[in-house]
């Protein structure tokens, strides 16, 4: 009775009060979520390894440390109220421990376990029936190469590292012997590579209570080399029985994590029309960014509601939106300098949004821009125009 | 052309550079503007008396000092690189003195002088043929009752002091000889009453190069007591001809003004469907901030590029927005507790404020709700919901 009258108090006051929100990781996530937190005044501390983090100068607290570190990640943790984060890559098992000690983490540290090892990932897909490409798992690269030259895999297949992957670096198309003689030690899967006709995304935002929203399925565009998303586009171009099948496929798999907080799950749609999970992050999300123009309630506002175990907001967009990310011109490491930013601005609907890291460094994500309008198709007609005007160079 | 080139040179250096933006200013206006130079990445200086001001501890770097003090002002101006405001009530001498310098002020001092004193301001309108109220100056209340024993003037008509009104402070609608005995010492002027339909705003953005957009009108429903607005509503529900009318009143003012920046143009509509100019506000306004969630470019972001000189932004609508102001309740003075707040965000469209300020007062801006729907008269109905929900009370 006493516990329940303390967390009846506790929901009266994340508002312009003592309560504190601690987020791990102090990056572009961590910045735009903290237009969110400041815009309904909840204390924010963030953890971040750099000082120079983009987070750094704008949140109530700014504590410099290791998030992969036991010691710093318990200590910052046992000073804040709810702890959340904006990078899966954390270590573990402070968070258990500062679970089982009464502090909330969400997403649950289970959840991330599980989430942060990509086998782990497949092997939980393929326990609760979600469809997922076939793959092997493989303790080190040695057994890879054991099993293709025994026949058990042939090329061309996708070697994806266990551990750490993030932003393409990671994931590597193996098509023939030099290529997989160049793959990296470690744990790791090979998966089969499937022929598909979209990647798409959905994003899912679940609180405590279980109140499930998702939103609507966006179409991702992939740079050819760089393995990074180049345009993120909402609605997707795709019947409404596929994009009702997505949306019910991501759903199925927050249903499984008994997820909080948000969950963004990439898709291929293959040639056949199935959808096939390929993996999912445990959090906003890149492919999400369009929402802050375009829909009623953004991925950041949503995030924090559903980890606050608040009402979800309407998912529903407000016009189409397409959103370009701003990576690092290749030949250029230094000093940034985001180039033709005033020519993108003076066509209606663009809105770029730069990150504050002061070094940029080739496909380092140092921003987006999104297009707003009514039409999807005018839309990514003006979102090709912006790719080919901005350039981040160094000075 | 040395100079010329120096310009070209600031133009590519607003964003991620070593540019600094100085704000007079660091209340909720503030706050909301940090949002979007946060999203430029534009560096951020904010003044301001309180160490608690809204803005204290999410800009880049924040100075405490008195707004109406000449060396505080100079001094803070001389270390950005452009000035501008978020209050009027401050000191213009020193702004006057810095732009003699070669600092650049936007709106600019000989602006904000006229429009700082509600007398010169009126005095202005009639210099430009911009429709106005009749009006009487007084350089001392002693005047304006040797003005209605002389019969000059009569009962009803509004008494407005010249300087420093603010949020219905310093404003009277005088009835009968015993409003006028309580009326404060002082400059002042006495206006004719208006009858009037509706109280229109229209927020109009200008930047150096004369490049001007208009936002949509909206209407404004005033607390009966408090003299604050309660809701506004955009668009008005008003005749398209009186719409492009006030649309044309406002453009007509700042260009007479030759402004820069943002102005904010607060009109009535007569019985006879005239368009009169109460009264300007040389900045982001109460009555747009529904453009956060409704509009292609919010006023802060406005702002932001018609100070810099950028191409300005799209001034229309994705969907009605409605905004309703949340005021300090009455019998509440202390620690601020937002009663209900959880309840209203169930509602789809529906995205509170809170301006981070630690203590209520009655009547007190504390933060403001925003309701966008497709359907102006259906976000009206939300509205009416959300006023009558949430509460601004002490602890």
């Amino acid at each position: 009775m006493c516990i329940q009258q303390h967390k009846l108090t506790k929901v009266q006051h994340y508002f312009s009060s003592n309560f504190r929100l601690g987020v791990l990781g102090g990056g572009q996530l961590g910045r735009m979520l903290l237009a969110e937190t400041q815009k309904l005044d909840i204390y924010t501390v963030i953890l971040d390894a750099s000082e120079d983090a983009p987070c750094a100068r704008i949140c109530n607290e700014f504590h410099q440390g290791d998030l992969l570190d036991f010691d710093t990640v318990y200590n910052f943790g046992k000073n804040v109220d709810l702890l959340t984060i904006e990078i899966e890559n954390v270590n573990i098992e402070a968070l258990d421990k500062l679970e089982s000690e009464g502090i909330p983490v969400y997403p649950k540290p289970s959840n991330l376990r599980i989430i942060q090892n990509k086998a782990q990932q497949k092997k939980f897909y393929q326990q609760y029936n979600i469809p997922t490409a076939d793959f092997m798992h493989y303790a080190y690269l040695e057994e890879l190469k054991h099993s293709y030259q025994n026949s058990i895999i042939d090329f061309p297949f996708v070697w994806k590292s266990a551990r750490f992957g993030y932003d393409g670096n990671g994931v590597k198309v193996v098509k023939d012997y030099s290529d997989l003689e160049n793959l990296p030690e470690g744990e790791c899967i090979a998966e089969q590579l499937v022929p598909f006709k979209n990647e798409l995304a959905v994003i899912v935002a679940r609180n405590k209570k279980g109140q499930v929203k998702t939103y609507p399925v966006v179409e991702m565009e992939f740079h050819p080399e760089a393995n990074q998303v180049e345009y993120v586009i909402c609605p997707a171009r795709i019947d409404d029985t596929v994009a009702k099948k997505a949306r019910e496929v991501a759903l199925k798999v927050a249903d499984a994590f008994d997820f909080v907080g948000l969950l963004a799950v990439e898709m291929f749609q293959t040639q056949d029309d199935q959808i096939l999970v390929n993996e999912v992050a445990p959090r906003t999300h890149n492919s999400g960014h369009y929402s802050i123009e375009a829909s009623y309630t953004n991925q950041f506002e949503q995030h924090v509601r559903s980890i606050l175990d608040l009402p979800l907001g309407d998912t529903a967009s407000k016009v189409a939106g397409i959103m370009v990310n701003l990576v690092g011109a290749e030949g250029h490491t230094g000093p940034v300098l985001y180039e033709n930013i005033e020519e993108i601005m003076s066509i209606d609907g663009v809105t770029p949004h730069l990150y504050g890291k002061k070094i940029t460094k080739p496909f380092r994500k140092m921003g987006h821009v999104t297009i707003v309008h009514e039409n999807v198709d005018k839309a990514r007609a003006i979102a090709q125009q912006v790719k080919e005007t901005v350039k981040v160079i160094s000075k």
